[in-house]
């Protein structure tokens, strides 16, 4: 499984944005994901990328995040080739899945997230890519 | 820049280890870094590694963070051709470097940190691998 992307939690999106291009990584541009209430912000890292996603809406998930822990590391995400068999798989395993109708993510990806619970506190976000990406 | 791994602090390293061999990472082995009093357990993912960290003494800094947040997502690494000039180009960018001098990482690399504070609240690892490997 690769590892598709690490997500901060950020409350102030431009001032993110320069640290992570200060630090060094490539930017990739920002996408919406309306489905989450969210804007992200993308850099490359190696195979990997690092998300920073700031709520766009008073009631997104991120929100409640940042109001509890402030700005910093949110969740990881997985890529798998197929995602609704993952879903049996994890289950099967054990893991809490959050999601059992996956969710649209960023670029076109459908997604769904594991409870920290079984996954050692770390929300962990699993991806199937678009179709042809 | 590649992200060479993220780290997750566990209170319980067996269970955690067992948890992501289940999620299907590759299992790499464990490796005790003495310099700051962690085992790790290391799964490849991609490009990238997840670590699973706990601490092995009450003086770790791990100890300190689990007793507070309990376990989760610690740190990102990213890896860097040249340790010390990456240094003094990050304190020039404003960064707040937490060891001037680097310390000895895994697998024999040499390693510094980032305070949260100038990178969204996340702290930062940069590390340069051991020459040969």
């Amino acid at each position: 499984m690769r590892l598709d992307h690490i997500a901060i939690a950020v409350s102030d999106l431009d001032a993110a944005e320069a640290a992570y291009k200060a630090l060094g990584l490539p930017w990739q541009g920002r996408e919406e994901v309306s489905s989450q209430k969210v804007m992200t912000s993308i850099f490359q890292s190696g195979d990997s990328r690092v998300e920073l996603i700031t709520p766009t809406a008073e009631d997104s998930p991120i929100s409640a995040f940042l109001l509890k822990k402030g700005s910093g590391l949110h969740h990881l995400c997985f890529e798998v080739a197929d995602l609704e068999s993952e879903i049996v798989r994890l289950k099967a395993q054990g893991f809490r899945v959050l999601n059992e109708t996956p969710r649209p993510g960023v670029e076109g990806s459908r997604v769904a997230f594991l409870h920290p619970a079984s996954t050692a506190g770390v929300l962990v976000e699993i991806a199937q890519k678009q179709i042809g990406k």
